[in-house]
C-alpha cells in the first residue's frame, strides 16, 4: 500500500507510452508532481489516496503540448482576418504591437493565453515572443509547464530597443529563468532567418548550445521566404540554416512547410524538430509543411497553434482535426496522418520535439503528472468506439473537466483554479477598447 | 406599442440580411414563430415582452444550416476512421447499416443527432437516409426545421426491401409528410448516379418535380465515380446528371468535387445548388470542391457535416473554420472564401440551398425566428474586434448559449427543452455495446 496525493479513477486512460497502452476502466495515482502509479480499476488495492477523482467512464491522457505559440498576441485575436500576409503583418500587427506591447499587456495577455490553454487541454507550450520574462511570471502564476523563448531579431523590439544587445538580453533572460522553476525551461527564439542576420542567427544559436537550451527559429514558412533571406548563393532556408551550423538536436525549425527532399533529409541528419501549425498556415494561406514525409523520416513533429492572430485561438483539440484531415485530402490518402500520428504529435512527439520527451508526454510511472480528464458524456462524444479516434475526430476544448500539472489541480470541473478570469475579462475587455480605437475597428461589444 | 412573446436584449445582432447589418447592443422580438421587431436598445419602447432573455453581450445569430447530413449515421461516429472509402463502407458501415438500421435505431440516432445539433447552433438540416419516416418523427420530437429525404437506391435498403418500388416509397413519404408540420420539408433523396440507374434518376426527379420537392443526390465526390457510372459515352457526373435532366433550381448536388468549367457553367445556368462538405471531404481524401469558383459563379453553396461517420460530428463552426482555411491554403490566397461569406454558407446560402431563403437564413422582419444566442464571455472569445471573425474562427458549437426554432427555445442556458438527454445516452449506450461487439470493437467505455 503505498500513499499518494491524489487518485484519478474511472476512465479510460490513454498511456502514449511506446506500446500504445490504453486501459480500460483505468486509474492514475500521483504523488508530488509524478505519477506514481497506473493501471487498470481497483487502485484501492494499490494506493490509498488523499483526494479521488471519479472521471466517470471519461479519458484520461496526457496534457495536450503546444510547440508554438506567441501568448501575448492572444490580445490581437481577430484583429484582422483575410489578408495577405505582408498586409496583414505590417498594416495591422506590427503597428498594434509597436503601441500596446508592454509589460503590464504582455502579462495579462499572457494569462488570457495560459487561461485559454489550460481550459482547452493544454498543460505544455512552446512560447517566443519579446519581454518574455513578463510571459515567464504570467505563466508560474498560471502554473503551467512551458517552453520560453526570448525573441530575437535585428529591429528594435519590445524591451530591446537596442538590435545589438539582442543575442545578449536573450541570453540574460535565459540565465534568470534557468534554475527558476521546474516547470519553466527558458530558450532563445530568433525569429527567423530574414529578419536576422547570419551573425545574429549564429550568435543566437552559440549563445543557445552553451546554454544548453532549445533554439526555435520559423523557417521556410512562406513560398516568398527563400528570396528575402540574403545569403548570397543559398537560396533555400533549411539549408541556409545548416550551412550556418543552427541545425541540431535542440533546434525547433516552426512551420518547414517550403521543403524538399534534401532539406527533409538535411533536418533528418541533423537531428533538428519540427513544429506543424496547419491552421495559421491555412488561415495565412503560407502552404502545406510535408508532413507525412516528416513522420516518415521519422523526424520529430510537434503541433502548434501558432498565435492568435493567426488562428483564431489555442485550441489543439481543433488543431489536431484540422492537421488529420489536411494531409489525407492533399495527398487524396485516407489512411495517412492516422488518428493514432496525431494524437502522438500533439503529446509524446510535441515533447520530443521541444526536449522534454523523459518528463511528459506520455502517462508512465514515474513521469510528471501532467494529465487531463475528457467529459465524454455529451451528445457529439458518443458512441465511443475508439477513444483515440473520439479525440482527434470529436473532443473539442470545451469537453477538458480537470488539467493537472505536475500533480497540481490547475483546472476542476472547467473552474480555473490559479488564474483570475473575471480579473483577466475586465482588463482585457478595457484593452480592447484601446486596440480597437487605435485600429479603426469598429468597438462590436457594449457590455 | 406591440405585444410579443420573447425579447432577446442586449446582443450584438448579426442579421446576415442583403446589406449584411451588425446591431451593436441590439435586440431582437419574436410573436408566434415570427421576428416582428429588431433594432438597437431600448426594445421596451417598442414592444412589451412576455419573456425577456438578455444576450449579456454575447452575439445573437440565424440558427446555423447544415445542408448535408445523415441523422442515423450518428450511431457510428468513430466506428471506422482512416481507410480508403471502399473499406470503410464496404467493411464496415455497409455491414453495420444492413445489421443496425431499423425503425427504432433511425429513430434514437436522430434523437441524438438532433441533440448535438441544437447544442452546437444547428437549427435546419437537410437529410438524406432510408425509413426517414422515423427520422422525421425524431425530428418532430426536437422541434427542429429540417428538409428530409427519402432515400432511393437501386438495391434493397431498410425499409425498402424491393427496389422497384423505391420511388413509390419515396413519394409515398412526400406525400405523408407534406403538410404534417410547417418545420419539416419532404424530400426525395437520390443516394448517387452509381447506385441508381438512369431509369430510376429520371423516375425520382419526376417525382420530386411533381411534388414541388427538393431532390438530393451525392455528386461527383470521388475522383472514381465517373468511372462508375454506367453512361455510355458520358463520364461526367454533372453532365450526365444534366443530360438526364436532372438539374434545377430545386436540385441539391451534395460534395461536387470533381467538376471542371464547364460542369461549373452547367450547374449554374440550371440554378442547382451545391452542398459542401469540406471535413467529410477531407476525412475520407475525397478531394476539394473548387468553391471559390462556385461562390464567383453565384451558384447556391451551403455548408454541410456529412454523416457523422466520415467527419466524425455534427457541429458547423468547426466545419465553417474548416472550410474557410481549407480554400485559402489550396489557393495560396489568405483573401478567398472570407469570414463572411463562410459565414453565408452556413446562414442564408444555405437557405438559398435547400429553398428556405424566404423563411430562414437571416435575421429579418416577417421570417421565421430560428436563432441562436452565443456566450462570447469565454477566454478564447475575447478580446472580441469583430463578431464574424470571431464567429468562424474562434466560436466553438459549445459557445451556443440557447436555440430558438420557429420562436420556441428548444435550448436554454444549454439544457435541451425537447430531447430528453439521459433518456439518449442510456439507449445509444446499449447500442454502442452491440455495434461494438458486431464490429470486433473493443469496447472502450466501462461506465
Amino acid at each position: 500500500m503505498q500513499a499518494v496525493d491524489t487518485l484519478i479513477t474511472n476512465g479510460i486512460v490513454l498511456t502514449m507510452d511506446q506500446n500504445g497502452r490504453i486501459i480500460d476502466n483505468g486509474s492514475v495515482a500521483i504523488k508530488d508532481s509524478k505519477i506514481v502509479w497506473l493501471g487498470r480499476a481497483h487502485a484501492n488495492d494499490h494506493v490509498i489516496a488523499d483526494a479521488v477523482i471519479d472521471a466517470q467512464g471519461g479519458i484520461i491522457m496526457p496534457g495536450l503540448i503546444n510547440t508554438h505559440t506567441h501568448g501575448p498576441m492572444t490580445l490581437f485575436r481577430g484583429l484582422a482576418d483575410d489578408l495577405p500576409l505582408d498586409i496583414w503583418l505590417n498594416k495591422h500587427i506590427f503597428p498594434a504591437e509597436a503601441t500596446f506591447i508592454n509589460k503590464e499587456n504582455v502579462a495579462i495577455g499572457t494569462q488570457l493565453a495560459c487561461a485559454e490553454m489550460l481550459l482547452s487541454g493544454t498543460t505544455c507550450f512552446c512560447d517566443g515572443y519579446f519581454l518574455e520574462d513578463h510571459v515567464a511570471q504570467a505563466v508560474s502564476k498560471a502554473g503551467m509547464r512551458a517552453v520560453l523563448g526570448q525573441g530575437v531579431i535585428d529591429f528594435p523590439a519590445p524591451g530591446v530597443p537596442e538590435p545589438t544587445q539582442n543575442v545578449a538580453e536573450a541570453m540574460a533572460f535565459v540565465e534568470r529563468w534557468h534554475t527558476h522553476s521546474p516547470l519553466i525551461q527558458p530558450s532563445i527564439f530568433c525569429h527567423s532567418a530574414y529578419t536576422c542576420s547570419a551573425e545574429t542567427l549564429r550568435a543566437a544559436k552559440a549563445a543557445a548550445r552553451d546554454l544548453g537550451v532549445i533554439f526555435q527559429i520559423h523557417a521556410a514558412e512562406t513560398k516568398q521566404e527563400a528570396g528575402m533571406i540574403q545569403s548570397g548563393q543559398i537560396q533555400r532556408p533549411v539549408q541556409y540554416l545548416h550551412r550556418l551550423g543552427i541545425l541540431d538536436a535542440n533546434t525547433l525549425l516552426v512551420h518547414a512547410v517550403w521543403v524538399d527532399d534534401d532539406d527533409i533529409a538535411i533536418i533528418r541528419e541533423n537531428g533538428a524538430a519540427v513544429s506543424h501549425n496547419p491552421e495559421s498556415n491555412m488561415k495565412l494561406a503560407s502552404g502545406i509543411a510535408p508532413v507525412p514525409k516528416y513522420l516518415s523520416a521519422d523526424i520529430p513533429v510537434g503541433l502548434g497553434t501558432d498565435g492568435c492572430a493567426s488562428n483564431n485561438d489555442l485550441d489543439l483539440f481543433a488543431e489536431m482535426d484540422m492537421a488529420a484531415k489536411l494531409h489525407k485530402v492533399v495527398l487524396l490518402d485516407p489512411g495517412t496522418t492516422d488518428a493514432y500520428g496525431i494524437l502522438k504529435m500533439a503529446t509524446i512527439e510535441g515533447a520530443r520535439a521541444i526536449g522534454l520527451e523523459q518528463q511528459i508526454g506520455s502517462l508512465e510511472l514515474g513521469k510528471q503528472a501532467d494529465l487531463i480528464v475528457i467529459d465524454t458524456h455529451k451528445p457529439h462524444l458518443v458512441p465511443l468506439y475508439n477513444p483515440v479516434s473520439q479525440v482527434v475526430y470529436a473532443v473539442r476544448g470545451s469537453d477538458v473537466r480537470d488539467v493537472i500539472v505536475a500533480g497540481k489541480m490547475l483546472v476542476r470541473d472547467r473552474v480555473l483554479n490559479t488564474l483570475d478570469w473575471e480579473d483577466i475579462l475586465g482588463r482585457v475587455s478595457a484593452l480592447q477598447a484601446e486596440i480597437a480605437a487605435f485600429s479603426n475597428q469598429p468597438a462590436a461589444i457594449s457590455r
